[in-house]
């Protein structure tokens, strides 16, 4: 029997502690995904206990607390901090083959050094351990400490960056905060806030919205803007790539129609959908931004929880599969104008991953690894999940080209993550040298890992190479 | 190498035997839906050959037979007992990879206590062997030796349950063998025999069905006689979870208009089953009822084989896939008026488990498992199946509180594979165990296993504790 | 650590090697579906570099090299030969996880006997070594030099057969080289070349069409010249399962429209598509043939590379899912007339394995086998992709009289394929052996390798047993 959790936790092979000790652990962490809250990094937030670090937002764990049966008032309720934490701790103990399992110890021994099991009868030593060393671990420390270059966080075109404004003149820190464009209001026609949105993204470009063409217009203003601050991705959360394009006189009357304050059929929503994405596509591959495509989720699915908590609540699931047509009939149409940018395409029904694979392959050849399968997302980001996708893309791709692991947390220790991806890679790759499937090569071996773990992204994305990192 | 199917079968390390030894092996069967016939169990009927009890309703046998090109004369015609036996001796010999290999020498070991390896060349002995025991294995004798508590039927809701009346006042029998409601002809509104089904139906509760409000007069009143017998779960065969509700109004017209003897078109036939489907799953909440749903099959394919054996043929097959948001609406109607029952969803389609689980997750909360992702099924019921549902549900869920293993069999020797899922969820846990992800503690060990083997279920449906169980 | 690549190369256990050695590595190879030339085979083609032989028409490494960026000018372009191989020895050592890197190793090792790993290193080495064994490696000896009795082309009906003939004459050359009947263009009613290529197939058979009576008629004269030939398989490529049956009048309206020079909706073409594959079905059935269907694929998708290139340029991908009710809707209405043929079904998507496998054993029961689940085809050709198919068909099938692996290839070095699958093969099942899952029985296990390997396809197919293999 291996020993729980050690320092060769996941790595069942000489060869897959080696490809980890020498390369992947030693890479830093490029965080080209992540929910992270710019102000929150700016203001060096630090939490007082071990219930605000980790169970304020993160709807993972509420999840898993739901599932265990554990009272709403325990989890997001007005139970006292302490009680919350209880909770948790008898929640995670019984979580065998949970990611959520692996991610808490993971998270208690590098952040923490704390290397016991947490459960119902270890909390009050655990929250003590780890509530005292909490003052000395704020959100910068925590970034720093996880080793992280750069950071790109998720904000709206609106947005008016102060916090990067001030992370960027600020010299005492140097992991570089960049914003990330992520336009789903924009594209959301038939939400009750659009128009009121649009007016105020208008009063961010000084340009009174009216229809498509001023639309695009301030929306190439605010990708300047963005792109001044050190934005250089995009990322689209959609519940699947429209199929159905309108022309741009279709997409005037629609836009139109709809900022007059009437409703678009779900039919006109598509294709205005599909006239934008295009629209900003385009843009993204002329000032070489790379697109990020998150499809096929369906939110707040749950009425009475919705209504009391919001978005973000734990009532998000998988919902329709990629259509391989629709999603090739995009990437067509921006490669037939020499448009397509970078793309990064994610997809959260793990069924689809040799589909994608196979979608992506055909549009190929601008670079290596132009179109990206994007690392196995949220409720595929544990062990099975990565191993598959990490499989789909050798089958069907070059998976020596892969940009690798993001985080996509809202949590300051979710960087714990990154080493949970490397590790299973290692594992992966050191199984296949192993059984004489790839040569013990250890130039190649070398080059595959730590590109994968943070040296394909850097040159993917086109990041400055850290100080500290020039070879 | 490890001997062929030893007591170790499937057991692949020390802590997988020992969870096995020392836990799973030691554990009652709840076996809370199967299709055994309380009229065989009353009678405690004995079987003449092997044939009889294997060959004679056992439609997963009749396609292996069928695969590997043995003549219908010798699985479902007039063939004698004896050659269609060696026929199937000689067809699952070479089922190398099949489940029914598995459970038919799990079957001979376990009831028979014969461990040889049933060839063609075989036969003759097995059938020899066998068949001299059997005057000794009756029904209820093969329901006890497998170490049953609990079994919960089939039931139609028209059914007079004389038989479960007449086992409840049997003392000789210790078993409970419980009614299950299955309405599933209540809502096939578009089959032929429909409106005679509501007459006799209605006839069964002294009330006339004109519509949908007595329609679900009768069902309550149907519900309360089966409660009297000790029913506390129903069970939902469906192709899809119907998408559009009908409101009472259209729902009243539909039934009326089917009831007039005109035919509905299939979107009237949506909206009337999720009418009634909502109605009845408030009812089963209200009485603390267990909601089982089996969604995606289709049935009856072989118009031929249909024409000559009917239903139950070994005919049908996984359909169309679960649809996130169509099922996410069911539960949501349900948990908006406080009024989602406890529910095991089980889907046919093995690529749905990830989606399934996620929408689970968004309805958890009401207690422990409220939502449950049922146990592979049908199809999907051998080791590979079983591991998917498993690691799908510990990767999205929690894997700690599954109710665990069903029968869903007509046949009395099927309780073999109660043994079959132990030793595969042992040898999962174990493996974890052995490679460091979970830790060695035998208290968390023996909670999780005993759990998923048995007492979740007893505590999730509320199944009275069995005398000899107290502790 | 096992040698990489070396003769145990993918059999991890002894009796996986036993399997293997004894009884996989001996069959000669049939090779029942590929995409060889007739003509290249009769002229005996002699390739002048490892660029010509490897790369010329090989979209799989396109594919691989565009997604590693390689210029197109060194994939398809017009850079050198030289040039082209060194791009591919540099893309192809990188390609861990690849079947790619597989092939090329298995087919440099059993070809050319060179033993070391091809990469940007080594690429001169690895071109001057084969290069210079290539004037004695033609086409007909690659062929006899794998060990293939029979290979089956894939043929339209209007072709003529030249080849096919000069080769049957030629007693030099003992591997049967069969046409085999690829009526996809018959199919494609909304092509714009449709008309066009219905007058050049009624020439060949000296009648007009005119309708469904007359291109029916055609198509019972091509058949019969094709059997006069020794065609026994067809194979149909489609993107989906035509749902919706045209009748006879019906059908005549479309097809007369179609020959009017008018479009027909996509609901007439799927109605035209039904009613001529049911009739073609029935003269497979009629005359014994194999009806191969090819599942689940959309082409040419990247526009500007199809402009440049045309068809089977690495452009093609996964497409929709296999419709169950659908396709056992097919099978269905041939079975009501007792005319299904051996009917071998291929899916590209590897997520319907089960389903398909569900939907198949509706309609076993003619004979050993009758409708087999393909082999893991195009995207799925690679380990997991094989273990899934041969797992999910032990699971739902009967794996011991599956016909085995197909070539399916446009290249004479593409039989190492077959040594790829047999060794995946013998690993599996020599596992389960191992594994104590099934009897170490040396009888049994033969009879199911070399079943699996080549004897199941021999006898399923009707060819004739050459003579050296004759018992």
């Amino acid at each position: 029997m291996r020993p729980f959790m050690d320092e060769n936790f996941l790595l069942s092979t000489p060869t897959a502690v080696k490809l980890y000790r020498e390369h992947a652990s030693k890479m830093p962490i490029l965080d080209y995904h992540c929910h992270l809250s710019p102000k929150e990094i700016w203001e060096d937030r630090v939490f007082e206990n071990m219930t605000q670090i980790w169970l304020e937002s993160d709807h993972y764990k509420w999840r898993l607390m739901r599932a265990h049966g554990i009272p709403e008032s325990h989890i997001t309720g007005d139970a006292p901090d302490r009680e919350k934490f209880q909770a948790w701790a008898e929640t995670v103990s019984m979580a065998i083959g949970s990611p959520l399992f692996h991610w808490t110890h993971l998270e208690l021994r590098e952040f923490f050094g704390w290397d016991k099991v947490l459960s119902g009868k270890t909390a009050q030593e655990c929250w003590d351990f780890c509530n005292a060393k909490l003052p000395g671990m704020s959100a910068r420390k925590l970034i720093e400490k996880a080793g992280v270059t750069h950071l790109c966080t998720t904000d709206d075109p609106a947005d008016d960056l102060r916090w990067h404004k001030l992370l960027k003149e600020d010299e005492t820190f140097s992991v570089q905060v960049l914003p990330a464009w992520r336009p789903d209001k924009v594209l959301s026609i038939n939400k009750p806030d659009f128009c009121e949105y649009l007016k105020q993204l208008g009063t961010a470009a000084d340009t009174k919205i009216t229809g498509p063409d001023t639309l695009l217009e301030v929306l190439k203003k605010r990708m300047d803007f963005f792109s001044d601050n050190g934005c250089c991705v995009s990322d689209h959360g959609m519940d699947r790539v429209p199929g159905c394009i309108a022309t741009r006189e279709e997409a005037d009357r629609i836009l139109k129609t709809r900022l007059a304050g009437e409703k678009i059929s779900s039919r006109e929503e598509e294709g205005y959908r599909a006239y934008i994405l295009d629209a900003l596509g385009k843009e993204y591959a002329r000032r070489g931004w790379v697109m990020q495509l998150h499809l096929g989720v369906i939110r707040d699915l749950n009425t009475a929880v919705f209504d009391r908590l919001g978005s973000d609540a734990g009532i998000d699931s998988i919902g329709v599969r990629v259509e391989p047509k629709a999603l090739a009939d995009l990437l067509d149409r921006l490669a037939c104008e020499n448009a397509l940018p970078k793309t990064v395409i994610y997809s959260l029904e793990p069924g689809d991953n040799t589909a994608l694979d196979t979608v992506i392959a055909c549009f190929q050849g601008r670079g290596k690894g132009w179109v990206q399968h994007g690392a196995a997302w949220w409720f595929n980001d544990h062990k099975q999940g990565m191993v598959q996708q990490l499989t789909s893309v050798g089958n069907n791709g070059m998976l020596a080209d892969f940009v690798g692991m993001l985080t996509d947390s809202r949590s300051f220790l979710s960087y714990a993550r990154h080493d949970y991806f490397r590790r299973i890679l290692c594992d992966l790759i050191g199984k296949w040298v192993e059984d004489g499937e790839y040569p013990d090569d250890q130039d190649l071996l070398k080059e595959i890992v730590e590109g994968i773990c943070y040296k394909n992204a850097l040159s993917y994305f086109g990041f400055e190479v850290p100080d500290h990192d020039k070879e």
